[in-house]
């Protein structure tokens, strides 16, 4: 039997099922939550939803807005179906366990409002290393998804004016913005997170409008997560103890 | 007459002329200059030159290096003409008046080390805003060059495994990636420079390499340009005294 632990969020108000040993939400998932706007009444879409992360913090944040989402693997769909019973949130989160290119199975095209991703980040390249965890691996490699299905899908299922808002590697960064263009998709915010002040940005976040006029792409001021002692920036901190979003 | 004034940059030890009716370079050139890394014994190519200053820069922190610069503006270049001569660096810096699209009678093409550029950064659409001063529309819209000719002339001059430095807007950034790729220029390095703290990004530098591997974007520490009292931050205060690269 795996070990889980059920983590408390947001000032102990949000409960999420969580395992070390199978998959835990990181702080990309809260960046990413917290990155996203959507509207109460509005149709969400959260592919490659792990353990529900990202849905149950944007529910958080807007409870009225309708999430679905979809995640493959049913260990962690079936961790996200506890985390929204726990929640009792049953009315407004639905998960899915299915690949993300079965979408057309469960959901219209050009109906949603906004689509979030936190996909695999890294190309899954036959001599690169991977978790040994099988979960991990499927969630942190590109072996079951790829950039270009999470962004070809995410267009599909949006109305023409819809966000799609997803988080990703500073590296993807140039096959990201091609892709998207690629896909009626135009990058319109992106913001970059740096891990300290002098470091390299380790994570990206980036929102952009489908069928959305090509120009006006705006970077936000950085986003630094640790200060000289290591400890969380206030930044992050507010972030973290779950401010809801302007 | 229009007035001119001469320049003393790096702790005096080099002089600029300079002219507020005319053109005077800007933070942008001394942010690229600093950007760039050359080798001593090099060749370098100064796109869209201006009044010389990034050239200029470039051999005062590597003096060894053969640096042309290349400006269509005859009003320009023989300010930067005449700043070469100040400077006594004839043998290194040299100035060649002409539109860069002539670059072949000047150059060789696939011979350059290094090209650097601080080009037009504004779409010339017809009902844009443009600076009544002469000089200054043709340096900042794209009126008589643009974003496609300045990465494609680049491309041509360099070697493989040549360096293309590029001072520009964040608007621009899915075009300028684009470009590149399309122009057989792998972007490597990306910094993205932050007016305040808390501000979006106004400037971005970009470092590509000529048939480099698709692979391996890094983005650089934020590099932010005013403090809390709006005085410059220990950062970019370095830059301007003309600390030499590291």
């Amino acid at each position: 039997m795996t070990y889980e632990r059920i983590d408390h969020l947001y000032s102990e108000r949000l409960k999420i099922v969580q395992s070390p040993d199978v998959f835990s939400f990181s702080l990309d998932a809260v960046l990413l939550a917290h990155f996203t706007k959507i509207r109460s009444g509005s149709k969400v879409v959260d592919l490659c939803a792990g353990n529900g992360a990202v849905g149950l913090f944007l529910n958080y944040q807007v409870p009225k807005a309708h999430i679905t989402m979809m995640e493959l693997q049913p260990r962690l769909a079936d961790m996200a179906q506890r985390s929204i019973a726990l929640n009792h949130v049953e009315n407004d989160v639905e998960m899915i366990c299915a690949p993300i290119a079965e979408y057309s199975k469960y959901l219209k095209k050009d109906s949603i409002d906004t689509v979030t991703c936190n996909p695999p980040y890294f190309i899954n390249e036959p001599q690169s290393t991977k978790n040994p965890n099988h979960y991990l691996a499927l969630a942190r490699h590109e072996i079951t998804t790829n950039l270009v299905e999470v962004l070809a899908v995410g267009s599909h299922l949006l109305k023409m004016g819809g966000h799609y808002f997803m988080v990703h590697r500073p590296e993807r960064l140039p096959e990201i913005l091609l892709t998207m263009q690629q896909h009626r998709l135009a990058p319109k915010r992106l913001q970059f997170v740096y891990p300290k002040a002098n470091k390299e940005a380790n994570i990206i976040l980036i929102e952009a409008i489908k069928d959305g006029k090509k120009q006006g792409l705006k970077v936000l001021p950085p986003l630094i997560v640790y200060g000289e002692n290591n400890t969380y920036t206030s930044q992050v901190q507010t972030i973290l103890d779950g401010d809801t979003p302007s």
